[in-house]
């Protein structure tokens, strides 16, 4: 059985941001059975065995299935794709999904979560009137590439939706205290809606906010 | 034949640093045959065609082989050793190399590529003060965590060095400014020289410093 080692009581407004959402979003897209195991992020449980002696960073999230013990939110949910059997088989097709998952996990990533700790963490912190311009424009720099890019695609790689998908759309979500980096991309903007309105993102989001009260599938 | 888009006069002391030395160290590692598309960074020649064409985000490095056209360090890397077959064949395995190379590119490089951007681009700026002490605090704690997950073993995966590893050695080179960092953590240290000292981590280097005079294998 797959049990997903997720985070309530975050002390910040973690709503979407905390990294098992993306685990469990991938569990509701391919219904695969699973049951979660809460922890207490205020309390720090996730820093403590348990939870550590699966990931010894004692970041959130992890994952075990029988035998096997996952963390980093990326192989996680290549791993779940891999055993649905929802990944293509071609190995050239498969490594370019892994080029769009790096490419939300790093370079996409870095300047939304770093505007995102200024707002949150820094927001009264010498230095922000300088950083947060230049976070926002090579922002707005990515996400114009990301939009000629995506175009008229549904999905980043075509018209399957996959675990790169579950990546952007979580890591975009990073932007949402500076909206202003979304304005000038309609492509962008498009496909976070078509990705946060899929049935299981809305399954994967309410077992996210009810914490230890959620019911795994 | 494959070509690493590679990157030459780069515009800040970039040895080691540049992404494209990543993936001319696994062509060394494999001993595949490849050659050269230099760039002049200074110049912004990645950020246009012929390069823009393969990378839309033109960032450094891109590679191509034949009608494969990839961007993305860590997924051109496990394309390379996935090609020369030297990934292991069972898929459980196979998504603990991917785990410790997304280990490498998001959770350990984020708080290490922040150090070096205060440092060589930053280093006068106001917030300067508060943002470098709380980065090398984090640094220490993940290298702490990976010192203790290492512990004796040659590599990340054990015995068998492989992509994450060349991952890992060159996320951990951005912390070369504030070598504060690997003070307390003897094993880090005892593997990055071990992974330094390997024969086609020292041809990759040379070629990576000769930029168009080098000669591919």
């Amino acid at each position: 059985m797959i049990t997903v080692y997720a985070a309530h009581s975050v002390p910040f407004d973690g709503k979407g941001l905390v990294r098992d959402f993306r685990v469990i979003w991938a569990l509701e897209e391919l219904g695969l059975p699973y049951t979660f195991h809460w922890m207490n992020a205020g309390k720090g449980e996730h820093k403590v065995d348990p939870h550590r002696s699966i990931n010894p960073f004692g970041k959130i999230p992890s994952l075990t299935d029988g035998e096997v013990k996952l963390f980093e939110s990326g192989a996680i949910i290549h791993y779940l794709y891999e055993k649905a059997g929802k990944l293509p088989t071609d190995p050239v097709a498969k490594t370019v999904v892994l080029q769009w998952m790096f490419l939300a996990l790093n370079t996409i990533e870095m300047p939304l979560l770093e505007m995102l700790r200024w707002d949150v963490f820094w927001s009264d912190r010498p230095g922000r009137e300088l950083q947060m311009p230049e976070l926002i424009e090579a922002t707005k720099v990515r996400l114009a590439d990301l939009d000629r890019t995506l175009g008229a695609k549904p999905y980043l790689l075509g018209d399957t939706f996959g675990p790169a998908d579950i990546l952007m759309t979580t890591v975009l979500g990073f932007g949402r205290n500076q909206p202003v980096v979304f304005e000038d991309v309609p492509a962008v903007r498009a496909y976070l809606e078509r990705c946060k309105a899929r049935p299981a993102y809305k399954a994967a989001w309410a077992k996210h906010l009810s914490g230890p009260d959620a019911k795994a599938a």
